[in-house]
C-alpha cells in the first residue's frame, strides 16, 4: 500500500493499492529487476497470482481481496443492478488462480460475506474490507515478531529458509518478521539464509529483501547448513509453515525437516512462525498430510536432462517436521513451547 | 583411453589417449554438450586442468601424467640432448595447474622418477608409465567397487553426493564405482543423486554419467535428502573423500557432513570410498583440516547480488565428517568398519 499505516513496515512491499489499481511487484524478476505492474481487473490479479508474480500464502490472500474490489468496480460501472451476479465469475477466477492456498479461500470468503452486506456503490465498502485484511495480516505479523523476538533474545546468528518476509505477506513477514523485530531490538548480528533449491527463494528473495532493509545477511548452499551449525554461528533456526497439524507437526518448504534434524543434533533451537489460520485442527498429525510433488522438469531441465526410463527427479514441494523437533510455534495468538496435541490446544 | 584395457569400464571416459595426443571431455559443457578437445602439448593439458575441463583428483593426476609424455615428445623432437632440462618447465606448469591436488603431485613425482631412468626416445617409456598410472587407478577403483558392493548387498536404494564416477577418475569411479559394481551384481534398484550445490556436480555430471550407463538415477535437491531418508527409499549413502585423517575423520565436498548427520538420525549407513593415497597419516584428526572457502560470488552472482557491507555469502568447499558418523571406509587395500585411529591402522 502506498499509504501503509504502519511505520514499522519493510521498505519492500509486494502489493501497493492506489486509485489506478493493484501494483504488484513481479517476484519472478527479482532480484535482477524491481518491476511493479499495475493490475486494474480481477482477471488481471488472478493472472498475477497464477503466474507467480505474487507468491506467499498471506500475500496471495491479500491480492485476491483487492482483486474482488477491482471486479466490483468494473461490475458496478457496467450495471449497478446486476454486479453481484457478475462478481461471482471474478471470485471463481481468483479462487482458481492457486488451488491449494488456504489464505486465498479464506480471503475470498470474507470478501463474499462483505458483498452480501453491500448496498449502493460497493467500492468504498469492499476496499475497506480488503484494506482490513491487509492491515490485519500486518498486525498479526507484528505481534508474532514481538513474541518471536522475545525468544530470540541473546541469539547472535539466526538461520532461515525460503522467503517468509515482506514479499510473502502484507509487508512485514512471519519467520522473517520475527528476525526483523529481533534485528530492530539490537543484539542479533546476522541472518544466514539458505538458497532454498530448487526455486531459490532464499537466494533470490530473502537475501534481496534483507539487503533492502540493511539487515546483515549471509547466503549459503542448503547443504552447508549443517556445517554452519557445527561452527556455532547460529543459535536458532526460524522458519514459516504451510500447514500445522493439531499435534504441532509442521508442513513447510522442502528442506525444513532437514534443518530440524540438523538443529536437534547441534543444539540449535527451531522456531516455526505462522498465523493461527495456518493451524489445521482437522489434521490430527503430519502423517495425514499428503506432500505434493512438483514437476521433475524443474530439477532436470536446468541440466538439459529429460525424464525417461533411466533418469528422473524427485521434487517434493514440502516436507513434514514432527513436533518433537520443534522448540516453539509462534502465532499472533501466543507461543506454544515444545508443541504437542495438548500444548497446541492453548491456541484453540 | 580409446584402447582401454578393462571391459568393465564406464561408457563415459574423461580422458582418452591416442597418437594425436590427449582427448579431454570438457566437463564444463556437460551435460548440455559432449565435447572432446585434443591437447597435444603439456601446456595445453595444464590449461585443461586449470580451466576445469577435467576435474576430480584421480583424473587430474592421470591427465598430468599424459601431459608429461606430450612434453617429452616435443622436447625430444627439438633436441634429444637437452629435453630433460626442458621437461622441467612442463612439469612445473602442470604442477601449478591446480595447487592443492595431492594426486597431481604424486603423478608428477612418479613421471619425474621415470624420466630420470629414461634413455633414448623417452616417449614409449614415459607413455608406458602414464598408462600404468591410468590403469592402476582403474584397478584400484575396481577393487574398491568389489569391496564396497559386498557391503551394499541387500540395499535397494543408494544415495550419493557430488561426482565420484568415471568422469572424476580413470574410468570407473570411487563412490560411484561401488554403486556401479553393486548395480552390475543386481539387486540395487536406483541411485539417488543430490544436486550438490553450488557447482551442481550431481545434477550436471553424476546423473548424466549414470544415464549414459543406463543405471536408474533420481536427482533431488540437496535439502530433500532428509525427507528421502525418512521415506525409507535408501539404505546407504555412499560418498568419496578429498582427505581422510589418521583417525578416520573425512573431509569431502560440502554437504557430506550434513548427509552423515541425517543418515545417522535415520538409520541409513554411510560409506566413504577413496584410495589409500587419500589417507593423510600426518593429519591426526579432522580438527587439523583447514576448510578452504571459495569466492562468495559463486553463490551471489547467479542472483545478481554483489557482496557488500550488508550482504555476503559463505561458500565452504568441503566439510569434515567425524569418523563416528562413518560406518565404513572402503579403500583398494581393504575396508575399515567403524573407523577410529586404531581401526585405520590396519591400512598402514
Amino acid at each position: 500500500m502506498s499509504d501503509h499505516p504502519f511505520s514499522t513496515a519493510s521498505s519492500v512491499q509486494a502489493l501497493k493499492w492506489s486509485d489506478r489499481g493493484l501494483d504488484v511487484l513481479d517476484q519472478r524478476a527479482l532480484p535482477g529487476e524491481v518491476l511493479y505492474q499495475t493490475f486494474d481487473t480481477a482477471a488481471g490479479v488472478a493472472e498475477a497470482i497464477s503466474s507467480m508474480r505474487v507468491r506467499g500464502a498471506p500475500a496471495i490472500g491479500i491480492a485476491a481481496a483487492y482483486g474482488v474490489v477491482l471486479g466490483a468496480k468494473h461490475g458496478f460501472a457496467r450495471g449497478p443492478a446486476v454486479w453481484k451476479q457478475a462478481i461471482e465469475d471474478d471470485i471463481r477466477r481468483l479462487a482458481e488462480s492457486r488451488p491449494t492456498a488456504v489464505n486465498l479461500f479464506w480471503a475470498l470468503a470474507r470478501m463474499r460475506e462483505a458483498i452480501s452486506r453491500t448496498e449502493g456503490d460497493p467500492v468504498p465498502q469492499l476496499l475497506a474490507v480488503a484494506r482490513k485484511i491487509h492491515e490485519d495480516d500486518f498486525a498479526a505479523n507484528l505481534a508474532m515478531g514481538e513474541l518471536g523476538a522475545n525468544l530470540l533474545a541473546g541469539a547472535q546468528g539466526v538461520l532461515t529458509h525460503c522467503n517468509t518476509g515482506a514479499l510473502a505477506t502484507g509487508g512485514y513477514g512471519t519467520a522473517l518478521g520475527v528476525i526483523r523485530s529481533a534485528w530492530r531490538r539490537g543484539g542479533m548480528e546476522r541472518v544466514y539464509a539458505t538458497e532454498t533449491r530448487p526455486w531459490s527463494q532464499g537466494a533470490r528473495l530473502t537475501v534481496w529483501e534483507l539487503n533492502q532493509d540493511k539487515i546483515p545477511a549471509t547466503l549459503l548452499a542448503d547443504s552447508a547448513a549443517a556445517w554452519l551449525m557445527k561452527s556455532g554461528a547460529v543459535q536458532w533456526a526460524v522458519v514459516g509453515a504451510d500447514r500445522i497439524a493439531a499435534n504441532g507437526d509442521v508442513a513447510n518448504k522442502i528442506g525444513t525437516y532437514s534443518l530440524a534434524v540438523l538443529a536437534k543434533h547441534h543444539g540449535v533451537k527451531l522456531m516455526v512462525v505462522a498465523p493461527t489460520s495456518t493451524v489445521d485442527w482437522a489434521t490430527a498429525s503430519g502423517a495425514d498430510i499428503v506432500v505434493e510433488e512438483r514437476d521433475q522438469r524443474e530439477l532436470l531441465h536446468p541440466c538439459f536432462l529429460e525424464a525417461g526410463s533411466v533418469v528422473g527427479a524427485w521434487n517434493p514441494v514440502f516436507d513434514v517436521t514432527p513436533a518433537a523437533l520443534v522448540d516453539a510455534i509462534v502465532t499472533e495468538a501466543g507461543v506454544v513451547l515444545n508443541p504437542s496435541a495438548e500444548a497446541m490446544a492453548s491456541l484453540r
